[in-house]
């Protein structure tokens, strides 16, 4: 199964897309939406037309995004919360389930505890994925360890 | 001109439809549009199906829509942000503009001080808009003072 992993963020959005054939993982893309004005509604059809583009594209059989958990400041979580809007309404309306996952949950599925940094993110993934490079930015890295944690539950 | 106002909740979203002729306010319609499980990917559809709904029928030529500006609690404001993605994002991909208004610049719309409570909100919008009872349930007067407040800035 194909499975889409979204770093829902203020104004870059990380997408990672894998393939799970068992418990082998297959990366097909990864990459980051990015927003000029996030908070702007012109951006919210930007956002939605990227990810129905994605989901047109490689027809993903699940949608994982991150659940927000923790945050510093008022404004980014209303931001992010509002693409996070928008993401799962994208995938909903193009019949794709959603899963949703904490920020602990995804940094336990690729280093088996709850603290990494980014850096080990990134280079977790790179290992689980065998990429020759670590995948940047870490939004993108994020979205793959996302997709990662999601394909884990599956089994 | 017509104005579609929105007042976005956890769980009722308020909507109220005004036509400006002038300085002269006519009350379209009001309601709520009531959400099962807020926060869930399904209701986001509903959610969009019902603001798109609305704009078909009616055909305004702005929606209004109150920024969230102080709250309470985490879970609140991130269901809220949400619902303010989706709902902004109906109302972008049907070519309406968007306006934003905060709660001080709302109640001030309708009471000339910034702290109403809902009760004289919805009397408020009673009397301007020259209705036999107050507009209830409260999602739906507040929503009705949001477009109230939109029609103001535009003379």
């Amino acid at each position: 199964m194909v499975i889409l992993g979204i770093d829902p963020g203020t104004n870059k959005i990380g997408y990672g897309l894998l393939e799970n054939k068992g418990r082998d993982l297959a990366l097909l893309k990864y990459g980051c939406i990015e927003l000029k004005s996030m908070g702007s509604a012109k951006d919210f059809v930007g956002l939605y037309d990227a990810i129905e583009k994605l989901i047109k594209e490689w027809k993903p059989g699940v949608l994982a995004i991150e659940k927000l958990f923790f945050f510093k400041n008022n404004k980014t979580v209303m931001q992010v919360s509002e693409a996070r809007g928008v993401i799962m309404l994208a995938g909903t309306k193009n019949g794709i389930p959603i899963k949703e996952f904490t920020p602990l949950q995804v940094k336990q599925a690729v280093s088996s505890y709850g603290r990494a940094q980014k850096r080990e993110v990134q280079k977790m993934v790179r290992l689980i994925l065998n990429l020759k490079e670590d995948p940047k930015p870490d939004d993108a890295a994020d979205a793959l360890a996302i997709a990662i944690c999601c394909s884990n539950t599956m089994f």
